[in-house]
């Protein structure tokens, strides 16, 4: 614990002296910076500064602490104010602040033009508004839930809050009480196009207070009104806390005061000597300048966040009849749940039953999250809570675990976090719900990002083992499952192919049948239909080989090779066929000078609203209709 | 106007006891059709069906008018009470009830599972929470702006507060104080997972209040205090005013009220007949049942709206020198405004300076709508604005108008707006934001719909001619441009490329440059790069074809049969490299068995934050580096 003044209502005069003569380094800091690096973001920068100076001497994190699990958090909502978090990170020896202002927003070098999480000190990478407060409530969550007394601090802009997310999680954190957090807001009034007032008119006192919420209101500039504020937040409040801090865009710098246009316009080299010599800052542009010229190497690294995280997964669960993908991943969740006592967290938006995930919330109540149809902050919020040492799921119908949040999904990759998504409901096997919820584009959208992992099982003893393998590998996976009760893959003698001897191995195809003509790749809920297409074909002497793709993000390149002994590539998927599977292997094929023909079927059009094997039906995927073509073809 | 009893303040006993007789008889309709289906949600449609009744008796809006520019739209948020909604409209003879019950979610048939604009008196397909209202509030501002008195209500679950869209909405209808939009929430305490308190506690009425709306709570099963607050609401409100309708889940059958397992659960038979003996229904599910099996052609078409979108996009404006595409798309924009006086509306996220709408947003500020940072929200609410008469525009970041919003943009096309979207500041060229802010998915994510278009112009003169020709066709477009100032392009003798005569053609490459060695297909931001690259080659006797892909989603597979002369494809772009244009030609290659190697140049992982030029460097896209590494490859 730090707060070190906790036990006085008083910061004393020299304190304060200390205090402003950071934070007014800081500001000339920000300024050589921005011109510097002639782009960036001085004008909120400047407004925030004096509460970041606060912030940084009363929260508990330091050079010396900033990776231990037990540190104070200080997350930063609005990034683009990087000037004020490099100056103030590096005023307070996390590294040299001269680096900063040398190398800010230069190529190749760690101080990003939005914060990055190499800098040491960064919690979060934001930019994209609204995301940083939902990720700072899953780690509070998380501390929470750990027994952890560290209290996470966030600071936002006020143009942010337009931001819905925001609003989904103000009541999020309302419902679980995090006391353990503190929102300030940097209130300058000022927004790019000008009065936030103006662009979009917000009661923030009203609206945080109808959430559950109690506000604050201070002058953001006025060091002992800050400290009070964060004081009661810290130790006495009984509800979430948000301080309005009513500040100045451009506080420091007469002519910068107050003026918009200085959120996202650098100070032209003239009137940066004239502002540092208000600020009485004698130092020049052209130090700096000539040395952001000289190469450096940076040796920062993130923290080692997931040291803590290993899990008993052992274990299997045997499914010898029909059973649906998302009870195996229940079950699953259950048994890993039951081993890894208070520290497996599960977060649902209303779909608990849909998802299976209802037996783990019945018994490990305390660690089932509920946050609603609010899919946008859960996609933050299970982020954030995955960074501790906690293993986190969400489940969530496939729409919403990937159409309905893919920046926040973006986000979270970016900031290496490590939730494992079990999304259900993919395909067409929704079938009645129709085109609004069947999600046809999860091979796509999770395609667009580098290093989250995809799986989808093929039965649910694959799905059993896909999930333990998810628990245990560090990172992002995105688990994807159909609706329907699918029949446990068999050998052709009848035993199961994935038994208990068999263990999920990321990018391994699985060859499900032999055959020597065509090749049908395929996954998850189409298999059985493949199965049918098989015996359709085997009947009239065609030989069908058909090899399982769970994880199309990662292709099992021998498998392919192999593969090519037959004369003919399918691919069968009911997943929108412009970007599934079926291209994927084509830009391997032809990245890899492979020259051979691909049929590719797929979702062509908005499906239709009926039992799934008639939906299938019109879409062309139902397995006589596909055997005939593929026989037609040959 | 209809409103018909707007000049009593009674409705008399025997209006009442009209709309309890068809709404009992909606609540027999809704428990056949659900259980004829065996699938749906009957128990929020028996909680909504009295004020369905109500608003359809209400509002000005019947079998007659349905598709007339005037009417009063009545939009359902909550999609899935279809059993409610088609119920409603089959008693108000916009067809036959009948047919909805018995082909209620069967493939191929209207009745679809969420409710579905085919189907007459539908005006917004929803099911995906939350977006209904935002779509609900583009019409309403669209009627305000043409002076139409029609007025807009929307029905809305009361989980669905949760989602934060809604917030954003409740912001801008207040904003922009919309009296001419009722919103009604069918209040019946109740979510899949139970107690909407315990799901997410939420003080609705304080929530509404703090966003600037007049609260009215009633009983939703009163149809005198309905009709009382909807005619205030209608009249004589100077606010936004919402509903709040408290109403009992499964309402009119005793045993289904107020249990949450009835919202997606259907009736067994034996249940059914129990439930609709306590109705006093005598109808058979047997009879519907029977039909179920019979073919029925049904003849439903969407009305007309666009009918009155003919728009003045003559002229063109020339630039001869070097100026950004956003700012060409400003000035044509602004030239098309000038046209059409009254016509342009223009969404905007709080950039029209980085946008360039803000010439636009000087000379037609009433039709300069500002939404602040709310970008789920400006993306349904634009989109309900496109579907009127008026020629809609948003503009923003790329990162914001694609990845933010996919699944709003998803539920846009499937609701066939109109909607042109003008992404600025894709790719790298972007530079210092850094990698949040770096868009390097919009192809994939456009492609991952079925008709949106996607113009990615290569210079100001092709910028121009493409906002034109968007702007004069009807459907969704997406006009991507970067940040960066870029030559007009030239041909060999020096003239402009796209001169007074160039017309935009989607799905028409252009030949810039020819030659017989590789192909060089490029977009965008990367142009300027290509014609180094050809200059380099060139010059140690390459030839060099490049061949300006605007429109990825549709190839020119002329351009691409006459580029087969060539040794070698080469795809060059500021995008993701799996899944951008490079991707689309491979699978066009191989679905055509053309055996051909493409070399692919894009973004193989998140980028650095610098100058563009320094930024490209790093991520292998620099113009000499491509040219070493395509001679190499020769």
């Amino acid at each position: 614990m730090k707060y070190q003044f906790f036990n006085e209502e008083m910061i004393s005069k020299n304190e304060i002296e200390e205090l402003k003569k950071v934070a007014n380094e800081c500001r000339g800091d920000i300024l050589l910076m921005t011109t510097n690096a002639k782009s960036g973001h001085p004008g909120g920068s400047m407004s925030s500064i004096d509460i970041l100076t606060l912030l940084y001497k009363y929260a508990n994190i330091s050079k010396d602490n900033y990776c231990d699990d037990d540190r104070d958090r200080i997350i930063v909502s609005n990034g683009h104010i990087s000037p004020a978090v490099y100056s103030i990170l590096g005023r307070n020896n996390f590294f040299d602040v001269d680096d900063a202002i040398t190398y800010f927003r230069k190529a190749g070098y760690p101080f990003e033009g939005h914060i990055d999480r190499k800098v040491p000190g960064v919690e979060w990478i934001t930019g994209n508004l609204g995301q940083g407060i939902s990720s700072a409530a899953g780690i509070a969550l998380a501390n929470k839930l750990q027994g952890k007394l560290a209290h996470t601090f966030v600071l936002m802009g006020d143009g942010e809050q337009q931001k819905g997310q925001i609003v989904e999680t103000r009541r999020f954190i309302s419902k679980y009480n995090l006391t353990n957090i503190t929102v300030i807001i940097d209130y300058n009034e000022l927004q790019i196009s000008g009065s936030i007032h103006k662009v979009i008119p917000q009661d923030l006192k009203a609206e945080y207070e109808s959430t559950g919420w109690e506000v604050l209101e201070v002058n953001g500039h006025d060091f002992q009104a800050l400290y009070n504020a964060l004081r009661y937040s810290t130790h006495l409040a009984a509800k979430p806390v948000v301080i309005i801090a009513k500040t100045i865009m451009g506080k420091g710098v007469s002519f910068m005061e107050n003026d918009e246009k200085w959120h996202g316009q650098t100070l032209p080299e003239n009137d940066l000597e004239i502002a540092l010599k208000e600020l009485k800052i004698d130092r020049k542009l052209s130090t700096y300048r000539a040395k952001r010229e000289e190469k450096k190497e940076f040796s920062f690294k993130l923290c080692d966040f997931y040291s803590n995280t290993k899990f008993d997964v052992n274990g299997s669960l045997l499914y010898e009849s029909k059973t649906d993908n998302r009870s195996a991943f229940g079950n699953a969740l259950f048994d890993i749940a039951q081993k890894n006592p208070k520290k497996v967290v599960v977060f649902d938006c209303d779909l608990a039953g849909s998802v299976k995930t209802n037996k783990f919330a019945s018994d490990f109540e305390d660690y089932f999250i509920q946050n609603g149809i609010q899919e946008h902050s859960t996609a933050s919020i299970s982020a954030g809570c995955s960074t501790s040492s906690l293993l986190t799921f969400w489940a969530d119908f496939g729409v919403f675990a990937a159409d309905e949040v893919f920046n926040q999904l973006r986000l979270n990759e970016i900031n290496h976090t490590n939730l494992k998504i079990a999304a259900t409901h993919l395909g067409l096997n929704v079938g009645e719900d129709g085109k609004t919820h069947h999600a046809i584009n999860y091979v796509a959208l999770l395609n667009n990002l580098y290093d989250f992992k995809l799986i989808l099982p093929a039965d649910p003893n694959q799905t059993d083992r896909a999930v333990r393998f998810a628990a245990k590998e560090l990172g992002n996976f995105f688990i994807g499952m159909g609706r329907a009760k699918l029949e446990p893959v068999k050998k052709e003698d009848g035993t199961l192919f994935f038994d208990e001897n068999y263990k999920y191995e990321y990018g391994k195809a699985d060859i499900l049948r032999d055959g020597d003509d065509i090749t049908l790749f395929t996954y998850g809920n189409m298999v059985p239909y493949a199965m049918e297409i098989y015996n359709i074909l085997n009947k009239k002497g065609i030989g069908v080989r058909i090899v399982n793709i769970s994880s199309p993000l990662k292709l099992d390149e021998d498998a392919i090779r192999e593969s090519l002994k037959t004369k003919l590539f399918i691919t069968y998927e009911d997943h929108n066929v412009k970007n599934g599977l079926g291209a994927i292997l084509s830009s391997y094929l032809i990245d890899n000078g492979i020259s051979k023909k691909v049929l590719k079927f797929g979702v062509t059009e908005y499906a239709k609203s009926g039992i799934a094997d008639e939906v299938y039906k019109f879409a062309g995927l139902a397995p006589e209709d596909v055997a005939k073509k593929i026989e037609e073809s040959l």
